[in-house]
């Protein structure tokens, strides 16, 4: 059984706002998504969290979305795709900034809620977008759920892709999400999701929202932060983990030793 | 008499709207502060203006202001410091990340309205703040009029200092601007505003709003870039430089002589 | 030849911003469409452009739109239609309240922008924000260029219908305005934007982008303010109108008359 | 033993996230402080307070603060009384359209926060605050804590006034709140707290922060619907109003009762 990486969505408070329990999934995760000021977040916030992230040697990343707070990032939005580009390094900017004046360094960067949708599915959005990120900085790692659009754009700018897993999250045969409208979209079951977790863990498989088995291989098992019993649910997954013999490690030590051992191999 | 560098606040629009005659005052100036989205700026506009400013090798510098578009960063806000430090490294990072993505770098930074006021009067202030710009990039310039509280935090936090003179705003004795509200404080006069700038580059000087004439040093001459007329002024106060017999250079090109000539001395 | 309305969107800066040229247009038009504080405008700028308009017997309409600022409204964002009720009434309301305290009324409302667009084109979203409308206040007109949808669901709704002219802009056959991208959808031609404003008051028709010629009422012709020369044409339009021996009257007064003559018919 | 009214602020969300437990409180309370969108809330929201507010019979008031939705409306802004004014009449106007569109009525208004702060120790602010809510509608009611410069603007621009008693704060012997950074300024006994509305119900005074006893007037006691432990406090205070024999009454129907009673007094 392989290493993985546990992975949350965190500082998604805006202001006096709080989303999520942060600061107990802290204590569970090896890698943090954390918002950047446009569908949540602020300096403050991000600030905290990156310290926080640090201090326990897990992994900062950007989660980067659409501007609009009121939405969430969850609404789609028509903005021409060279300008979302340049909200992409905007936000990444900002992240690492903070990350760089805490003495830490950002590793990752992901897509969130509606944007992350429209660019996994499109690869004429996708493009621009991670070759912006590539032009903000090569060495970042694009985590992403199992996506044609980004994992092509991702060799095509030379960024290194992690594979996310959403455990509580249903896939079709070419492993990307079944919309949430649908009937088992959503897998709230926590036995069931714990099956899912060692189903990838042990066979390297997914069964489909449809029932097939497909392989599947992730560096990254992501747990939603603001859903109520994530903080338990992030608990079980990575006594799962351990249980199997793996370790749980963040995402940038999980690819260097894949970058070592395509070296040696 | 010493080259100097021409410096103007840019890219103050938001979405829609614009604010001054941008495109026409690159072809004149030597450096830019770009507003970073809190004050004014959003990610295109920044992006614009980066690469029009690469284009034609003018320096590129962050303009960090208080969050409130609607009134500008000109009124205060009684924010913690702590709290606007985060503030500062954020909107650092989102311009130094479109600047990085653009193949570029960020040279410099100043303070907008009024938090500019504010850290230029309140040594409290002005520590944590100018202390977050070192930590984000020691190798940062603060760019600042006369004011021995910003002139303090930066030689304790070991950052290169430009220091500005207005042209067009009035001083006192120690060299603080007067308040916009007193009679004289804002010069409108084109002349006037030229003999001052012609003072300042033959003698050194700068008659104060009491009629004293004191030393001043600097490196930049700002240029109000959202006053009407501010093109014809920039324009003059550019010929003025020059039919002196200097040069008109970026901020960051005058520090580095002024390193190698200090470590050949 | 009838009596119309002239009719300008107004309000449209934020904070420090401008856009167009209000003041000079408020001496040309009749009626105003004043933005508020979603896609542009502010308390402040909405205070100031209902009291000019108040002060010279101008009607004041709500120009509602979409909560982006940045996009100036003109980005179609994924609402639910429920959602989008609540907003349209939130800026009614304030555009009424300011209005109410000002010592004046609001007469009317338009959709701006995306919102617009898609309302016009969508009953299932027009039927909702404008019985939302009407449950806001069922004395006001909406304004509209031409739209099944939005005529219906008015008429659904019990509300009186101001059809709006746009003689810049290209109509299909049903009278819909024809999309800004294909050519010749935007009219910038001053002869033949009057030459279309003779051709309505004259005639009552309009000849498509197709070159067919159908039968349209009008009781308002919009001008857009945020065009370069719209000053100009709005002063040439008016002087078209009188020229032909009609009058230009505010909307809410035509539709009165209307009312009046028809109690008598 | 005088009726009395229970009031909370409520609808302190915003977008994605909530604060405080509204439908628990909207329970116990007869009135409602609904936030307007600036310091909190948003259309959505206010829509949907203000419909579970009329379903019970409460009565819905407007929670004007300063537009710093970051800062959640308790930092002090630097804006011209003027501004503040037509920020006022925007938020009272924006309530009150969604009140009127769900077929209600709003019946009074507060200041939330560093506005509210402000405007009870500044007559020369309070005073155009206040002519700003009566020239929006005369018939709304003021309510407030105990200040001279609120009070005086009320008298003189004929507003109703509806003293506020804060049950958890502790006072001076003006009866302005003391600064919440004094030790004692915020009671967070629960037994404290009750034993401070018994002496206002039965006694019809309070004892200040310096240990005098003043008498004190109030029609409304305020329950803070942020702080942890809220829901518990609010009902344990209306089970002391109600055991004293007296009731829980809506301040509306309050101020109507004495008008009633001091005509025919």
């Amino acid at each position: 059984m392989n290493d993985i990486d546990l992975n949350a969505d965190l500082g998604e408070g805006y202001g006096p706002w709080r989303m999520g329990e942060d600061e107990a999934l802290l204590q569970v995760v090896s890698s943090a998504n954390i918002a950047c000021g446009f569908h949540a977040g602020d300096p403050v916030i991000m600030d905290r969290t990156v310290r926080q992230a640090a201090a326990r040697g897990i992994d900062i990343g950007a989660h980067v979305g659409f501007p609009d707070r009121q939405g969430f990032g969850r609404r789609v939005m028509q903005i021409d795709a060279g300008e979302l580009a340049s909200m992409v390094v905007y936000q990444l900017g900002a992240l690492a900034g903070i990350a760089r004046a805490a003495g830490c360094r950002m590793t990752h960067m992901s897509f969130h809620g509606a944007l992350g949708n429209l660019a996994a599915a499109d690869a004429a959005l996708a493009d621009p977008l991670v070759r912006a990120v590539a032009d903000f900085d090569p060495a970042l790692i694009i985590s992403s759920s199992a996506s044609a659009a980004i994992e092509g754009a991702a060799a095509r700018h030379g960024l290194a892709l992690a594979s996310t897993f959403l455990a509580d999250r249903a896939c079709d045969e070419q492993g990307l999400l079944v919309p949430r409208r649908l009937a088992g979209a959503v897998i709230h079951d926590e036995a069931q999701v714990l099956a899912r977790v060692r189903q990838l863990l042990r066979e390297g498989t997914v069964t489909t929202h449809g029932g097939a088995v497909i392989p599947l291989r992730a560096q990254q098992i992501l747990v939603h932060g603001d859903t109520p019993g994530a903080l338990a649910l992030a608990r079980a997954i990575r006594a799962e983990i351990e249980f199997g013999g793996a370790r749980v490690r963040p995402v940038s030590a999980l690819l260097a030793d894949r970058l070592v051992s395509s070296a040696h191999g």
